[in-house]
């Protein structure tokens, strides 16, 4: 484990509206607003469509299983980080069926109203770096994007 | 989509007591404290009952399903905003069969401990408008109430 | 109900790595930087191990279901708050089989990654005092510890 801090700079309000993407508007937001790094904090709203992975099993090297669909859908939150302008983000939804939710990829598109709350951050740079993590079963390393903070 | 950045203001914390119900007690701290607009960015705790609705598909124009019912139940997460001093909060919850979430409604008490977080905005202020966002299969327009920005 | 407002201090970032334990984690990273109060707003990652608890039922005195099992599980949400340098934490996650969550306890363990979100909070001091907040069947008083905010 590491941790670093860092000042809230501005608190953001992204509005996405009916048939856009989620994640695509976070993106087109990010690189509009030159934002180079920041906490989501919050996100609700509902969705028409899903686009989704969940990782598969716990051994080394991970597989992932993605997956679309389309419904009426009640976002419930969204959490994640923005780093180099690269937003990484898990997300909760549920019908009256129940709740899933994982990994957020392209393919969620909001429904009636979609709602994000961002908080950018001034301080340390962060980056991402592609470390050894575990080996897998033949010994070849497994690596992951860690997060690096840079004093 | 659109976006605008906020100042924070001030950081509240709300507990909610045993019996009360949280979107009520979430709707009287925003009017004693006289609070215009901020984000929900944490909200966790247990309930003995819950009041909730969810989208039943994704034509237009939307169709609600409203709940209740009564047990106990894990709280996991609620998001939202306040706008014009009025909460839209959606929430997670779980039992050990699993979890659900969706719009919270009157109906959600608290049974032994609910701890809301909330972050007050300073700037621009926001408010919503009924826009048309689509048209039913009659083709008369469907709206809902958008947030606006007013710079 | 009551309610208290804080200044944010510092914005950090947690990083667990894999293996490690989610909640130990947190506690020691707590103890590192001196923390003393704050709002988890941002928590996600993937886990390889869980240990959970829920309530049983709504009715008093309560009763808690514990719970540790292991697999691949996306993890989509923390929320809660760290009070006298103590995190009370309730999680979402989710395989593709759909989603559950709980009280965090020792046990969940991070699989490829794990990212937190910590606001430190400057302020009125919090403290958690037990409190009568009902009475079980035989009429003795059940307590819980309750958030006071000392201003």
């Amino acid at each position: 484990m590491e941790a670093c801090s860092f000042e809230g700079k501005k608190i953001w309000i992204l509005r996405v509206d009916t048939g856009e993407d989620i994640l695509i508007s976070l993106k087109n937001f990010i690189k509009e607003k030159g934002i180079k790094q920041g906490l989501v904090v919050m996100g609700y709203g509902t969705m028409a469509q899903v686009g989704i992975h969940w990782v598969l099993h716990n051994r080394f090297p991970p597989d992932n299983k993605f997956d679309k669909w389309e419904g009426g859908i009640e976002l419930m939150s969204m959490n994640g980080i923005i780093v180099e302008g690269e937003p990484h983000i898990h997300f909760t939804a549920s019908t009256m069926y129940g709740a899933f939710g994982g990994h957020m990829e392209e393919g969620c598109t909001c429904y009636v109203l979609c709602e994000i709350g961002i908080v950018e951050l001034d301080g340390p740079q962060m980056t991402r770096e592609m470390v050894s993590i575990a080996a897998d079963p033949g010994g070849k390393p497994v690596k992951r994007p860690q997060l690096k903070f840079k004093r």
